[in-house]
């Protein structure tokens, strides 16, 4: 297939190596045209505009947040100006219900398809396609691209017709990783100040209860309280925390925990933590309790 | 080895049968002896008082708080009156860091030995002896009752020579796993107030970052909102909740998921909860929300 | 002096009413034409337009939130593309910080004064010309303008040349009343559920420590649980703690209390509290202790 | 009237000065004799036991803590004991509402007479016979007592026969205090961090809307951050909102800023602010923030 590629950061440079491993036909854009190049000796065509990256049956943008996606999607030079009738925009951004609501409407006013595909895992799960993904949009429409998604991810969930579903699950997910790590937290710095080892303490919990990957994973930066380089930092926890309370208020949910997370992720980085792991609110929780 | 057994509940008495089925001798007390008498069909002595449960060499108890508890080891008639020195009081109840400090200095003063093993799993898990077990004590002690525990648990880990380490490590598994159901709660209300369906939600999350059982079990019973019966029950929830407060307060960790929790599990129980299952609270997400 | 206003609805109207008889020569415009009419027969002159009501030297913008304050402020029909180079927007809306700051760019960018001056006070108060009124801008601007606020409020506050801290202020001032409503909330809900006459509390607290009006006018209205008509509806109440949110989030600034607040607020919208006074936050404390 | 007077701290005896003063006669406890001593000077005798203080008809008990009061209270050397039938003991302390019920049926047993009279205001307020006075307990018990507690406060108020209901609204009160704490340092945090000056915000407030005594004051030390002395101390502050939310808890009644401030005054005596007034959990918002 031929495919538009915008966006070469951490993830979107590994999904794209393995399209282009699969034998699609890629052209990429990125703003730093750096990155776009590395990708070029792979095999992929570099595009000047995002314009360039318009031209194929379907273009694909992952990108930080949501001010990348308007930017590149809006306007006379962006994708909906570009892309033909018909052709498809495979959102694989983690983004505010709110835009996904908009792409979907004005995509569907261009008569152009639009898929929502967040994905959950980290830069290694989508060097190795092991991505899980999360697909909301129209039947047809996914099916025409659920090709792709199988070549980047291990899984995909298909979650109806709305397309903004899929970015509502994607930022449920990242609130539960983070109410995962703020209440290892708080449960390590109470059986760390009562003395007890906490290597230990994460062995009998993921040993027992907690076998998921995501207490193994949380758990051993926050016992050693190693958080850099960041997997994922803190700027981008907040920004997604504050998207699910964003969709909470939009639908009038209280979420009294993740108004907890907010507040730990605004005390994290007014304590000079951008660039952190978000896992480090975790260790707000140590540092109040002197533990 | 003569074993007394003291609180046959749910838990009590499947581990009691456990112990008898190995081959230990077992003379069992509960307040109310009918429960007593169903042990007394597979092969245990009944006791009538709490003195009798305490001939042997070990006893064990298994009892719902620290008012029970105390209730049988306090006074002339009780544990610590009656045991004789070097035997063991090994407690597998879930109480206060206060009580089992309380515990541990008496049975010194009475040259008895003292081990703290509360348990995690439910009453299947009893019965199937698949228990996790922390055992807190010096280590002599818990080396000489390691094959009791052997025949309840699946596997025990120790946490050192300080018997209440044991207890704090219980009740922040426990606060952990409310953790759990309070995330659920918020998160499953923010879907299923955007039209997306709990159980296709739940599967999405349990297939991919969330694969612990925890997630699993008390995914499935929010989603149905299926809160009865209880396989926990609530006041037992708020009991737990409370105890971690407590010894956060001791040692003054601030605990604000705790105190979350806390509010949940009062304003359940002020709505008529008591019967229900703790993981009821993940429904006040919901009703909050009109999901 | 020759001043248009933009606006009139509970506040708006009676604040035009006091310029009107202190001798000021007023062009009013409302979206909806048959308020205008009202105070027409006060003497004021109707705009049809919002530009007709930027001719004189002073436009007062008075309204609702951010988006009616957009809509009658940017475009080729609004009030920057229509006031004349040195005439002054004096905007009295309870709007965001980032609104305030890009009118204060957008105003500075047109050779245009812009002065921010939100009000703290009930629609009687401003009949009353008794708000409080609290001034942001350059000094000279407010200068010019100060005669007006005389009018309309019995003293004015300058908060200094940054026009936006004026509605930072504002909008911690709403915060603040509103955690006032929220601890009477939860120690009703405390006292009345031992049983204690919540009118015999309410005397007790506020002729003693809490003598304040807001204590008085809202524990009333708590003590009573009579929330209509709305004097400050919830939305109202939801938006400013929005809003202050909003301001700590780009700060950086962690407010937990704020954060409760904005969880009670949707939890009673979402309980089809819409048209309640901003107080009914309080009876969700009264309801979760089924006080 | 003849009056033991238990507790000579910074409270009681300027409580017992004012009652010297108005002619009553004074036997004095204190632990610490020094203490006693000092009162002595003014006219009041010495009693070497808590037995001693008991002979007359009245016996008022003024000390820090539940443990304080049980200590003097309980056994054969203490007030229940040595109290003689239908004499008064009059509870100003503040104390846990179990407590407090406790006492009435102890002393309902032993047919003495008991009135829980807690007290608002500072030392100087004690000094000044300016504290006001809420008191529960049978009609004629109180009556009784009326005097006394005339001069030692301006005003009593009577909240009914049930002895605790006193407790609890004292606790009620000294919770609705630390609500104001707590929101004056988020407000200051955040305004503080936009670069406005805390004393023009203060005087802002306490101008306008927050007249009460309680902003000023508060409102000064938290501006200046200025902690010590303490007048009320941080510990004293966490018993009381302790104490607040176990009352909430036998009750069954969620308070979710309660729990916000037990974490607050946790977190200051975890950073060594032992010392500090009770107000200094407000300058954690603008450690926090950085601000």
């Amino acid at each position: 297939m031929n495919i538009g590629f915008i966006g070469l950061g951490h993830m979107g440079s590994r999904m794209a190596a393995n399209l282009l491993k699969a034998g699609h036909s890629i052209t990429a854009y990125n703003r730093n045209q750096d990155k776009a190049r590395a990708l070029g000796q792979h095999g992929a065509r570099l595009a000047r505009t995002v314009a360039e990256a318009c031209q194929g049956e379907t273009v694909i943008t992952m990108l930080a947040d949501d001010a990348a996606v308007e930017s590149v999607v809006f306007g006379n030079d962006g994708v909906i100006a570009n892309l033909r009738p018909n052709a498809t925009h495979l959102s694989m951004s983690t983004v505010s219900i709110a835009l996904a609501e908009r792409l979907a409407a004005a995509h569907s006013n261009a008569r152009q398809r639009f898929v929502a595909a967040p994905v959950f895992g980290r830069p290694e799960a989508a060097a190795d396609a092991k991505l899980f993904i999360v697909a909301g949009g129209e039947e047809e429409a996914i099916e025409h691209i659920d090709p792709l998604l199988s070549v980047m991810g291990q899984r995909t969930f298909r979650i109806g017709d709305r397309a903004a579903a899929a970015n509502l699950v994607k930022l449920s997910g990242n609130f539960l990783i983070a109410a995962v790590i703020e209440s290892l937290g708080e449960a390590m710095a109470l059986v760390a100040k009562a003395g007890i080892d906490r290597n230990a303490y994460l062995e009998i919990l993921t040993s027992t209860l907690f076998t998921a990957p995501v207490y193994k994973t949380y758990g051993k930066l926050i016992a050693e309280e190693k958080f850099e380089p960041a997997g994922f930092a803190a700027p981008l926890g907040l920004k997604d925390i504050r998207l699910a309370l964003a969709a909470g208020d939009d639908l009038r949910v209280p979420l009294p925990l993740a108004s907890l997370l907010r507040d730990r992720f605004l005390t994290l980085l007014a304590q000079r933590g951008e660039r952190l792991d978000w896992s480090a609110i975790a260790a707000l929780s140590l540092k109040d309790a002197a533990a």
